[in-house]
């Protein structure tokens, strides 16, 4: 999606051990006009017509998984990372290793919003190692829900999430994929 | 709000220790088209021709945080909860007590992102005890910036956030403020 790879070119930073910023306008200051440039892409990319609603995982894919499920016109799930005392006990829970945060994260979703009725598209803002992504749809086979695909942003093409979601056989599109980012700036993936 | 405090009697449950669950539209499960009334009455509430932003606190006030930026044409900044690897270490930080998750977190921002230029409008999902969003509105006064108002979808009215809140001078408008609640239902305050 050349608007988002021109903003990234714009405004993306590269920090030491791969760390791309994108602090600008994607996951802390966010431009949700862009999200909602994004989320009529994902439009055309999936078959939105059959999801019952859109999963992601908080917090960073917040943002523009509610533009994505306000634009598809279903329910915004979002599967947490701490147990808190908003959600009841009656939950499936997962523990994965959070890339951003450096260590071991729970994610928890209440049993009571998700069945193996639900037809899921996946949305988040950033894919690296896919760690998150695995544990999640693990969970939704465990539901038994039917994963109609997973849309990603940004995806660091030189990192293994995509390739290893990819070999699942999963439907994943990515809207940029950056496969090299260095001082030279950033080589993106061509996509159709 | 009637729409809203309709929401919260057909769907909210109370649960021991004074804990309001709307989980299945507000903050788990999330139902984007509420959000955006609950946006619109905030735009009839507020100035917001005046704001430079969207201010909210990971990761619950994101959905209605990311519908208001939208709304009123302005950027969202979410406030991390956590040191995140995808922030500068030139931030901000304020450490409060979570009443959702009964521990200290550390409230962060990068400096990057809000000036003393900036015209603020924070947006929260719920205020129980405004121990977080005082926390936000002291980093708000540290950094210089003007605080429009604080818009809260709903506002627990027997615990003293927003009265504190009030008490300070701040323009807090509340979509629902929910008096009492037991076993014989929702108690709303009437409001113009």
């Amino acid at each position: 999606m050349k608007l988002l790879e021109d903003r990234i070119r714009a405004e993306g930073r590269i920090l030491p051990g791969d760390i791309i910023k994108v602090d600008g306008f994607l996951n802390h200051r966010v431009d949700v006009s862009l999200l909602r440039e994004c989320a009529k892409e994902f439009g055309r990319l999936f078959d939105t017509s059959r999801i019952t609603c859109v999963v992601t995982i908080e917090a960073s894919g917040i943002p523009i998984a509610t533009v994505c499920a306000e634009e598809f016109g279903v329910p915004l799930i979002y599967v947490k990372k701490a147990k808190s005392g908003n959600i009841s006990d009656d939950v499936y829970s997962r523990e994965i290793m959070s890339y951003t945060y450096g260590k071991p994260v729970t994610l928890t979703l209440s049993k009571q919003w998700l069945t193996k009725e639900d037809r899921v598209l996946v949305i988040d803002d950033f894919m690296a190692t896919g760690q998150a992504l695995n544990g999640l749809i693990d969970m939704l086979d465990e539901i038994g829900a039917e994963l109609v695909g997973v849309g990603i942003a940004i995806e660091k093409g030189f990192q293994p999430g995509g390739a290893g979601l990819r070999a699942r056989g999963i439907n994943v599109k990515s809207l940029a994929i950056i496969d090299r980012a260095d001082e030279n700036g950033f080589v993106f993936r061509p996509q159709e």
